[in-house]
């Protein structure tokens, strides 16, 4: 059988792009950045959907054409590297699409062996060694470079392309911009900072008991077709990309259309030091590096609890050879407490059903910090984007006794910059079909009036559609939220448009000035909410390219420009929010989770709680301590 | 061994106290309402814990006296029954303190029996006999007398003691305020409504497999004393009493003091629908009711899953007698998710850490609506305070065809009534003692300034220290975040006081118009957070009186406007959040609970991670699943 129309290029497949690609040149040296499945055009897709949920679909129902898009250097055609971009036909066996990209408008994103090139060109450069030998450190210290994105450019930069590395800098509060102002034996007021269990000094806490889950029947989910995961009347499929992690499509609940596609888009990480070359600390860590090399092979019982169901990725090497990465996504249940809940104070009964919800996780290294993105499914027809921070914050050096107004001491000598995370989902709605309008509500306070108000306990739900592409915000003080409805489609209980409602996390939006270069390269992040029309591979929020980007294009904020109309159209969403962190020593040397979370749910889609019909059975496994708990005694209950 | 000085009322005690209130008269009927702990001034309770932290208490050490607070009716003296309140002293066996409350100012907080006396009275009334018989309701139709506190009262009402049952309302968008719109048969267009599983006509859905939790070697807490809770360095004590429920008391990490005491200090829940008489519709469900004898007796793996371990609790009937509740509290462990990670990229080694956390948590069934809350406290010294409000959504009739300004229709011929749920947590910190400060801090945008910030990438840190009493609103906008600090003691790392940030969550606040009875009654609800300076027995949002009040007196605002000195003095912090709730169809019969959360997380109040030394222990009965999930089989493999 053929592949389905979303699955990700298989190993054969990535590695016969690359020959194609490789069989397009002779007399050059190729590089590959990315090869990854250029997804067919959504009108194509859809009516193979639609034959799909008919059940119609045979060998010989016409399918999209395979594409592929692979993005490389050719080395040696000119006297610099050029960046190419070709689109591949996987039957026709030839290029459909081919682009040189110039260095003067955007630079390819980065690739793993650049690393390791930075790092070894910086160890042996002679400017290098004579600096790190003026600070005096200690015998035997090994100095570890730090490659950076080059963030934010600086206007004198021109468009040559950059990486840079990042060592000890130093000052404090008071101290000018730049220059030099530590003393000699620049570390010694510095201390060990480690986390590994076992070089824990006073070693791990020794009083936590094992807490398992178990599901003596297995999941609750099927995956068929590679990649159709089924659970609790949602269907979805999965797939893995280098450019986005996990991306979940054509997701269903009882059958029912709500989510085309759903993706992180983009991210930004702007740091707020305002000394050179700090303001270059800004990482778009999806548009970036390409973040499939990045991503955590999760290990069994570490990352997730109870039966896991894990997906594996393909990514390629510079050669363009494909290989298979295992465990890059997750899949598990776990359980979040009560679901709902009812005691009949009239006849005593209590009806209480838990709430199960399936998850689909992904997570990524970026050099010191890790992001774990769960796309959370529930049985009340709810959708919950999760990201969760952890890892290490960015730091410098800072003097002996001085504090700073760019970030907190969390360690001796240890300065975490403050900075902020801005994420941005992608949400490709299709609620009950693709022509979707978004109406904006509101719960506003009205006035005493004897004719409508009398008592003044009325207050006034305001609609607005949003009729054209734009960017919007939270407005929390108002209960402002965005409800996604099918306008040809009314609820049968209530008379209201079928929908889904989505409320914008208030969290502060990107801080910089408007008119730096941090601010224009990451425009996404200046909205909570963006509505745009719908365009094929239009996925990124801070445009396709953001590597060393001085402003960003084709991104969210120029599609939201073309003031498209978005009333009853096919339309995209995109909700940014994030963390503006400024660290605190608890977060050192490895930070506790912050939690991030999306809601989207079902409003008027149904004609009743969804998950009315979960059954409310006891848990045999619970069990009741009785008594008083000095010890690990249980006494099972059943 | 003597009660600590905390401890809720034991069951002797309880009627011990009775005894003495019975003593004190003769030849009348006494009717209580409440018996519960008059808990010790603050000064008295915190020179016994430093002793019982140095380790220094014996049977010898001095305690506060045990005093009972006692709330009764008294029948027969005066023409009405009195409302009469007496601090009893239960080693002296005598009344301290007596007030006879006067219903000129405040009511008394609702008992059970007067819930059954209602339903009678109205049952009984020719007058509501007359009024339904002319509905021409089907034969053998039952119907119920829905009875509500009478909330909001006009001013016409006068102040003598009021009760309201609420039946069928009618009418709909565009029909007048007051007066009859419905025709004949005016329940023909409803539809039934069942949740309990065994009337769901087409059952409930089959293919949930069961998913347990498994504590081995037992739970990672202990209690002892009765109300002794450890668990991961945390210690705190729980009680539980007729008005707040469960109470955490006097909770420390690794032996430093943090809060001094943990409540649900009240709530309010306000409705839109602008008909009288539903502008009376505002339940205080603290405040009014005495929710001790709402509260659920939590059964055995429907509420909560792992090892878990009950607290029973001491309610009295109208006669005074000590009853125990059983099960009002429980407390568990439970897994959240990843709670650290990071891969160094250098080494390839991963180590990751669960997030567990101890529950300790109450539910209360208020006639139509549930609120469970949860106090939760993680391994990284955070605690978050938890409601889920679940239950059904309280709704009047609808003719048939119409729709309202007024709420949503969820069923036929059913009306769900925009309302709001404003929650108030009272929060004692007592950050490393009882001298403390709140800072309000801010993250806001710098202009490009060459000096300064030449690149635009710095965002300024604002401090504001709050002085004076006071209530203050969440501004995510700006990352508004408040700390509470001991400025007598710095953290020895980043040389800032220690402290503790809680981020008010930035819901809406009250919408009635603040002229109206309903904002009057609930002054309490018009700012997120109120700083007041400690005073004993000062513990209610709303005001100690609540039920039929048209003003908050004694609540938060007044302890504001005292504009008391908060600068490095004993203070109290109130959070209010809430959630305005506009029902969707999905809400019926048995909405999915809504989660709303509270953060207060250490910061700068350790030297490191307190979550670092957690184990990093492979969970060995995680399973994984091979292949193609078709059918419930699992692998093991460890």
């Amino acid at each position: 059988m053929a592949p389905h129309p979303l699955s990700a290029l298989s190993l054969d497949e990535t590695n016969l792009a690359r020959d194609i690609v490789k069989d397009s040149y002779s007399d050059v040296v190729i590089q590959f950045r990315q090869i990854l499945l250029h997804e067919p055009p959504k009108s194509q897709v859809t009516a193979f959907l639609d034959l799909e949920h008919a059940g119609k679909v045979t060998e010989e129902t016409p399918r999209p054409s395979r594409l592929a898009l692979a993005t490389y250097d050719v080395i040696g055609a000119s006297q610099f590297p050029e960046y190419h971009e070709s689109i591949i036909d996987l039957k026709d066996k030839k290029r459909v699409g081919h682009e040189v990209v110039s260095s003067d408008t955007h630079h390819g994103s980065l690739a793993i062996h650049e690393f390791d090139t930075l790092v070894q060109v910086v160890q042996d450069s002679p400017l290098f060694q004579a600096k790190i030998k003026e600070l005096g450190l200690p015998e035997h210290f090994e100095v570890v470079v730090e490659p950076w994105p080059y963030g934010a450019p600086d206007l004198a930069d021109g468009r040559k392309r950059l990486f840079q590395a990042l060592e000890l800098a130093t000052g404090g509060k008071g101290d000018p911009l730049t220059g030099k102002t530590h003393a000699a034996r620049i570390l010694d007021h510095n201390a060990t900072s480690e986390y590994v269990p076992e070089l824990l000094p006073e070693g791990t806490r020794q009083d936590l008991k094992p807490l398992g889950v178990v599901q003596p029947d297995g999941p609750s989910f099927t995956v068929t077709d590679g990649n159709l995961i089924q659970w609790q009347k949602w269907s979805m499929r999965a797939t893995f990309n280098s450019r986005e992690g996990a991306v979940l499509h054509d997701i269903r609940y009882d059958g029912r259309s709500i989510l085309y596609r759903l993706s992180m888009s983009d991210m930004t990480v702007p740091y707020a030091d305002a000394r050179p070359p700090f303001h270059r600390k800004q990482a778009f860590d999806f548009g970036d590096g390409g973040l499939g090399h990045c991503v955590n092979n999760l290990a069994l019982g570490c990352d997730c609890l109870g039966v896991i169901k894990y997906f594996d990725g393909v990514l390629v090497g510079s050669d363009g050879t494909a290989t298979e990465t295992k465990n890059v996504i997750c899949l598990h249940e776990q359980d979040n407490g009560i679901g709902w809940k009812h005691t009949n104070w009239r006849t005593g009964r209590a009806v209480v059903t838990r709430r199960r919800e399936l998850v689909v996780q992904f997570i990524i290294t970026l050099a010191n910090y890790e992001y774990a993105f769960n796309f959370i499914f529930d049985q009340a027809a709810g959708i919950t984007v999760e990201s969760r921070a952890t890892g290490i914050v960015s730091v410098v050096h800072i003097d002996e006794g001085k504090t700073s107004d760019y970030g907190n001491v969390v360690s001796p000598g240890v300065l975490a910059q403050n900075h902020q995370h801005v994420f941005c989902v992608r949400i490709d709605p299709a609620i009950d079909g693709h022509k979707n309008t978004v109406v904006q509500e509101e719960s506003l306070p009205v006035r005493i009036d004897k004719r409508t108000n009398p008592n003044g306990n009325f207050y006034e739900i305001r609609k607005t559609e949003i009729a054209t592409s734009v960017g919007l915000d939270a407005a929390p003080h108002n209960n402002r939220v965005f409800k996604v409805q099918n306008h040809s489609k009314l609820n049968p209980i209530s008379g209201r448009p079928v929908g889904y409602k989505l409320t914008p996390p208030p969290t502060q939006l990107l801080l910089s000035d408007p008119n730096c270069t941090q601010s224009k390269r990451a425009l996404f992040a200046r909205h909570h909410l963006w509505v745009t029309k719908y365009k094929d591979h239009e996925l990124y929020a801070g445009g396709k390219y953001t590597l060393q980007s001085s402003l960003e294009v084709g991104g969210v904020s120029d599609a939201a420009a073309r003031n498209d109309d978005v009333l009853d159209e096919d339309l995209v969403l995109w909700s940014v929010f994030g963390l503006t962190h400024n660290s605190r020593v608890e977060d050192w040397p490895v930070m506790p989770v912050e939690i991030m979370q999306l809601h989207i749910t079902p409003s008027d889609f149904f004609t009743r709680n969804p998950a009315i019909d979960v059954p409310s059975n006891k848990d045999l496994t619970s069990k009741q301590v009785m008594g008083e708990v000095t010890e690990a005694v249980a006494c099972c209950k059943l």
